[in-house]
């Protein structure tokens, strides 16, 4: 499997990566063990700190692991990880190792507790800024606290979730950067 | 202009037009006034009721109009409309009336006030659900009471916000259907 060099990347600029909506895959760890879900519902929040929020259904197993280490790692897959990521969807960690089932490889983060993915393209270590919101909503609310990024590509090719088993593969970038407000960029 | 004839969608299905990551408008109105600003920080949140969360900046001519009439619509633009798009998000509802300027067509609500964007795919109507986090996050919690989505094509080219100036255009769609259990889809 392709292996990404990586950097440290700036907090304030994850954005590049997460607003345009791709599936990401969410590695946690508690009292030993590692897990990993798929997930799609997920958004920005603030460039400085670096908030991001996301909804965790309460059915999965990986909520209970999240909620009390209160970290966990966000990765993002590109298009060659979209089989992982299906199946990663489609069983619970209460059963299996995610990461030997599907041959990826756990590394450490600089953080948190959560390892990062290491075949991912970008992995995001995230602290709990926000709680309150969990129990009614499943809204978890995350300070980034350190970001490790490919260096290439530039804009890596993401799917994202349409429902139905359907997914929507990242096209082309334009640039309409000469219509913004310098302000607005 | 492309006009879309649209149907009533069910509403715990939106999730297949808002889950990929897409750029939105967001038309409100208050005190008589009408007003449309670019989102691209967003997520679904449940199923039914069809809960969606979004982040608004406090600095938005927009913030205010919708805080205080605690609706707004969710529409979704296609790819004709990214310039529209970009220079919604660059300019202000304090000094230009955006439907005008950028000749963009209110059309009445069923549900709510704020009026629906006739060129675009689909249009959400949207009534505050919880409002707790606007004042310390800018996070407002909706929940989707009127969907109405165009009826062809399937799957809208969307655009997605990369920052920069940046968009990526929504690319080509893949089935995984068979890989997932049925009730996961």
């Amino acid at each position: 499997m392709k292996a990404f060099q990586k950097k440290d990347y700036p907090l304030a600029e994850i954005r590049r990566y997460l607003e345009p909506g791709p599936i990401v895959l969410v590695s946690s760890a508690w009292k030993g063990k590692f897990n990993i879900m798929t997930m799609g519902w997920h958004m920005m929040m603030e460039f400085s700190p670096a908030l991001f929020g996301c909804y965790i259904w309460d059915k999965n197993h990986s909520f209970e692991m999240i909620r009390k280490s209160k970290e966990c790692v966000i990765n993002i897959p590109t298009i060659e990880l979209i089989n992982e990521a299906v199946g990663i969807g489609n069983c619970s960690g209460d059963k299996v190792d995610k990461f030997k089932k599907f041959g990826l490889t756990p590394v450490v983060g600089d953080k948190v507790s959560a390892p990062l993915i290491k075949e991912c393209y970008a992995n995001f270590e995230c602290r709990l800024a926000e709680g309150k919101l969990i129990s009614k909503y499943g809204l978890f609310i995350w300070e980034v606290v350190k970001a490790h990024v490919a260096t290439s590509p530039k804009y890596p090719v993401t799917f994202h979730y349409r429902g139905e088993g359907v997914f929507m593969i990242s096209g082309r970038s334009v640039s309409l950067r000469k219509k913004f407000k310098p302000r607005n960029l």
